[in-house]
Formats: C-alpha cells, structure tokens, sequence
C-alpha cells in the first residue's frame, strides 16, 4: 500500500485523487473541529467553500460555523473552535462549515474512492479507517494560504507512524518520510512545537490559545469523519 | 535573519528571490558535482538548462557534463557523478553542465541577490557563506521532476542545523523547521536513509551506490559556489 504525503493543498490536482483514499488534514482547526463536532454527537458536518453556500444549505435546525481569518463569520452559531464545539449542544444537529484552507482540502479531494479527516485527535483511529479501506493513500496537508503548515506536516507524520504499527507493508513517498522523520523528532513536546509554529502564535495572539493546546492531543478520540454525499459522518468499523 | 525552505522548485516563482541569498539544493547529484568539481580546482562551472546551450557555449579548454535520466549524455566528457570528477584532471578547467533538475533550480534562482549550491559535502561552509552574505536565506530543493526528494530536505535541514550552530537569530519557516526535525531525527544514518530515498534507490539500480555514499558524507568539503555572470565560482571569505 502506498501512502503519499502532499504539503499544502494547491500543490496537487483532483485527478491525483482518483481510486485512492484521502485524509485531508487541517489540525488548526478545521479537522480537528469536525472531529470534536461528530465526538459530540453532532450527526454530520457539510464541509462548504463559500459563506454564501453555507447559507443557501442552512435549513432551521442546522447550525452555521466557519471562520475568515481565523475570526468568527458575523451571523454564525459557530466559529472553527473544537473548545466551543464542546461548549455547544450539538447533539442531533448537522453543521454547516466553512473555513478558509480545510474545507477548501476537502472539496478539491471531491473525485477520491474515499475522503476522511484527519488530526492529532484521532490519529490512531484515523490510519486505522484508512488502512480498513484498502487503497492507496494520500494525505493532504492543507496548509494556510497554500504554504506548508506544520503542525498539518507533523500530524501526518503522526499518522504514518500509526499506519506503520498495524500494518508492515506501507511504501512510503519521500515526503511521507520527512513527515514522520519530523515527528518522531517533536513526539514528546507537540504542544510547545504546535504552539511556536506559524499558525500557533497566530491563534495565540488572536486569544486561541487553548483550542491549540486540545488540537495537539494525540488520540483523545475514536471517530473518524468520512465523507459520504457531500456530508462527513461517522466512520463506521 | 528569515530563513525558508522551498520543498521542490516548481513550488516557486522566480520573483520569490529578489533580494535574497538562495541556496540550490540538488544532493544527488547536481550540486554535490559542483561542489566537488571547484575542490578538484575546476576554476568554474557554468549550469545550462539544455543540451544545445552547453554545446553552443563551450570552448576548446571546456569539459561538457551533464546527465538526462541519471545517464550521462552522449557526446560529453563527464556525466554528473563526483566520483567520476574526482578522477578527471579538472584543474584550470571551466565545465558546462546540464542536469534535469538542479540547474533548472540554478536558473530560475537568477533574480536573486546571491545564489549559492549547497550539499551535504559543504553543509557548514554553505550556512558560513548564507550567513556572511546578511541577507534573508531561501534553501530551494530541486527535488525530481517536481517532486520533493527526501535527500534535499535532509541537507536543508543539516544546514539550518549549521546555521543555527552560528547565529541565534534565525528566524525559520514552517518548511524549514519540518525540515531541520526530520534532519535532526536521521543524522546518526544519513547514508543508509539517502540510499532508501526514490534517487537513491534509483541511482543504486543504475550502478551509481558509491556516488550516493559519497554525497551523503557531511562537510568533507569547504568550497562553496556562488553565481557570478552565470559562472559558479569559489566563494572568498
């Protein structure tokens, strides 16, 4: 099984996709806030790349969230904080999200066998959906503003290294080993290292701190987003 | 001092390097080639994009190099192998050469202020001279055919570490801290993990391992190329 790495998201095209399963990955925050959002029993979130779209698809009992500029969109129930995701009945509800980089991951992954979402949150039970789909893989790295991000690079690392404990015969691109040579490096002080990266001091200074430090908890949930008619839900083992 | 990583050299636009001090990456075997032919006292090396234009500009004394798919090009006096040019009588002699990737890098990095060739062989001499020039630093990776190559990123992230060594403020991209990790994580196996990478184990097949062993071992070297009228020449400290 092959498994490739791709480090931000305009350094690929959507037929790069074709038969293969994709996990894209945007840990700060839009993977890691779906994640939480399906932990909380939230029955799926519609990953949209326009404020207008995510409008129009809005029926009464769904909830709007995105941000622009890591900032809340004026009207919106939510912004991309998984720590407000856990703060907020999502019990029973589809949520309506766009962000800047992750969602725009998500919809140029369209013409994959398979499209998960991928973060430090569910690692494990990430590589592991993954493996379970019996295709090649390719992870996506979203980045910010089509540069590498790398708390996106080290949690692909992250999940490599998952693969690469329940399955043996994984080639891995060039890439793919960089990434998990990078992580094995930064295992034991993801926080701090996720926290001085671009993004990092970004959030910090825009008072996120805290939504950094839970997006670098490694393997704190089992769900594993799947997109299945424009909506990712729960994986199912 | 800023210091950036750019993965492979069609992730960038030639505007990218106004003002800065570029480094060229090709380990195998490019600028490893150049590195070594100004130790063996070649007086310069010029780097063409094609065939016709190295024909086209050598003169009597010249030696043509170069290689298309990691073979020599017919006709040529030298392909790009170090080993080869450690056994060549290169002295007082200018060399032309064309490669796939590194000199396509060398080529698009010409609006820079400074362009230098890296490689592991001049890993510390390279950061000496990146740093002496007082400008922002871009490390560009050829890479392959578009692609990352794992051999590259390692030597970034080697002569960030060389870098850093010398100068505390240093002010690394996301790329480039990715990088200087995965280096950090394999520099107790550099040669092993340079032969397992895709040129690697390409250039094995081809016969080349002993050329991939010898661009894999660190700072044997302390000439460092810079561009000057489209000739690399020896840098004076």
């Amino acid at each position: 099984m092959q498994v490739e790495v791709i480090p931000s998201v305009n350094e690929t095209t959507a037929d790069d996709f074709i038969n293969k399963t994709v996990i894209v990955i945007d840990v700060l925050r839009a993977t890691s806030s779906i994640v939480t959002a399906l932990e909380q029993n939230s029955i799926g979130v519609i990953p949209v790349k326009t404020v207008g779209q995510a409008k129009d698809i809005c029926e009464k009992n769904d909830l709007l969230g995105g941000e622009r500029f890591c900032k809340k969109i004026s009207g919106f129930h939510l912004g991309n904080s998984p720590i407000e995701l856990i703060h907020t009945d999502v019990q029973g509800k589809r949520i309506i999200l766009t962000t800047t980089n992750g969602t725009r991951a998500i919809d140029k992954a369209q013409k994959a066998a398979h499209v998960l979402a991928g973060a430090m949150l569910n690692a494990s039970a990430c590589a592991s959906a993954a493996l379970n789909l019996k295709r090649d893989i390719v992870i996506v790295c979203a980045g910010t503003m089509d540069r590498f991000s790398l708390e996106d690079g080290i949690c692909a690392g992250l999940i490599i290294d998952e693969m690469a404990a329940m399955e043996e015969n994984l080639e891995l691109s060039d890439f793919a080993k960089a990434m998990r040579y990078a992580y094995s490096q930064v295992k034991d002080r993801l926080q701090e290292t996720i926290l001085e990266s671009e993004n990092g001091r970004r959030l910090r200074k825009l008072g996120f701190e805290e939504d950094v430090f839970f997006c670098a908890r490694v393997n704190m949930y089992s769900k594993v987003p799947i997109l299945r008619n424009h909506i990712l839900e729960p994986f199912e083992f």
